[in-house]
């Protein structure tokens, strides 16, 4: 079942995937809670279920410019770095022993195929393709042989990040939360129509290959990645997991390659599905704005 | 003003001080939505015009035991660390040119008198004294002059950290997320009530001072935090900032001490108010978990 969450006249509402087009789930179940994923996600299986049986219907058409963020609200944002080993390595890293986590804000989510703007307050903005995790039933010491089934679905993302802001401290926070700097979808796929242990994952930059590799390089895997989050912390329906990007990214290039208006940035993790989004300028951002990180990295990273 | 939620019959509820013990915001105001703090953070000034009115009524004496979070529910909990020179010194660390940054997610938030449970998987369970900031009306692109309009008011928190988690990787996050592992209260105190630029911040374990500074000493100051988080991302009504903690955590002594239960740690800021807890064992954790740091920095931090 692929489920995405797409602009009407009343506002986002989720929709399903249908022999043809996509069905409004709200409208077809009677049940105006239901224009939510979150509130399905909430619901559990019985929602799901309910949803399941519209598949076979024809649906209407939707074009691409009306697919809003595939999670519109999730509750949290649980991101892993250096989640392969090339990557780690392109950093000039070691190869991690123990995975490296933090957190995003709920509004960094973008639809995939908005307009991705460019923060005014960095020259850095580089991208990572990654593949998301969306959390079902969710809970609390989920061992990874039974993570599965504490997960709704599948998303692809891109973990858009401001270098410079990423790099002037020790923790990654800042260069990782920009308004709208994660572009989500457009789908989620659901975990009993698809199998993430081997996929191709990859980004181009306006057609060019810049990443390429496969989900089943990643250091921890989605059992495990589930596991370790839930050591520490209540997993909620809704809640994504971004499960850390491959090699190739913009910064470890030489000379390094960064996001810059005009151009066309597209994830892709096969079988989940592409985004692909147009850069743009940021509008209106104070051109006096005092923080600002210098090129040098100022906490010895 | 100084308001608090405190546990009743009917649930959670927003109390404010009164002229003697607390008063029912909801019931006060014949307003059911206003037993929430959050409700009345994203009505803005006049909701709390209206609870205002109600601090010279006599309210109803409660026991400290019925004190919940003062923030119960923050949409986000933004963190400073390392933000006083001395406790950046005392982990080894140069006194950092450039906030370093992390997130909690809301399901850290603890009563202020509540038992702090020591999660199972630590050994190194460490207190943090800190000033919390409470988002009002929030803002993108918020200026340091233009920021105590932007606050709601103050809180005293403990920023209890799991310091083989955090320190396991090179990003803090697990280590600054265990459920409930973030003491916060026991009141909002009002922006009109209190000026927090210099004031005494101190925690004290089983009654010994262990840490004790002054919020000037904050390298980065409230109103400049708030400046620095709104570079990258929307503040929301509700929202909380840890402001980071001063020298003296347990993990920087020798030898080392740790929170162990049957202790008693207390966070105190000057005219904010003073947090509690008994630091009791975690039950029902299995005990056969996967994940669980060496005592090896693995990431060689």
């Amino acid at each position: 079942m692929r489920l995405a969450t797409i602009a009407t006249p009343e506002g986002l509402r989720l929709h399903v995937k249908a022999r043809s087009g996509y069905v409004d789930v709200a409208e077809a179940t009677g049940d105006p809670r239901m224009s939510s994923l979150h509130h399905v996600l909430c619901s559990g299986d019985a929602a799901l279920d309910a949803i399941r049986g519209l598949q076979d219907r024809d649906g209407r058409e939707v074009s691409l410019a009306d697919f809003g963020p595939a999670v519109p609200t999730p509750p949290r944002i649980l991101c892993l770095g250096l989640n392969y080993s090339e990557h780690a390595l392109e950093g000039g890293r070691a190869v991690p022993t123990w995975p490296d986590a933090f957190v995003r804000g709920s509004d960094s989510v973008l639809g995939p195929y908005d307009d991705l703007v460019k923060p005014a307050l960095t020259d850095k903005y580089d991208y990572e393709a990654e593949l998301g995790i969306v959390i079902g039933r969710g809970g609390r010491y989920i061992r990874a042989e039974d993570a599965l089934a504490a997960i709704a679905g599948f998303v692809v993302l891109n973990d858009a990040s401001c270098r410079d802001w990423q790099r002037a401290g020790s923790q990654w926070t800042a260069g990782k939360n920009f308004v709208g700097s994660m572009p989500i979808g457009p789908e989620v796929v659901t975990t009993d129509e698809i199998d993430v242990s081997d996929l191709a994952i990859s980004s181009t930059l306006n057609g060019t290959v810049m990443q390429s590799a496969r989900t089943s390089q990643m250091l921890v895997s989605v059992p495990a990645t589930v596991e370790f989050f839930s050591s520490f912390t209540y997993l909620a329906p809704g809640d994504v997991i971004a499960t850390g990007t491959p090699g190739g990214v913009g910064f470890a290039r030489t000379p390094p390659v960064w996001m810059e208006p005009g151009d066309e940035i597209e994830v892709t993790v096969e079988g989940v599905g592409t985004i692909r989004n147009r850069v743009i300028a940021e509008k209106g951002a104070p051109s006096d704005w005092r923080w600002r990180p210098t090129d040098t990295k100022a906490a010895g990273l």
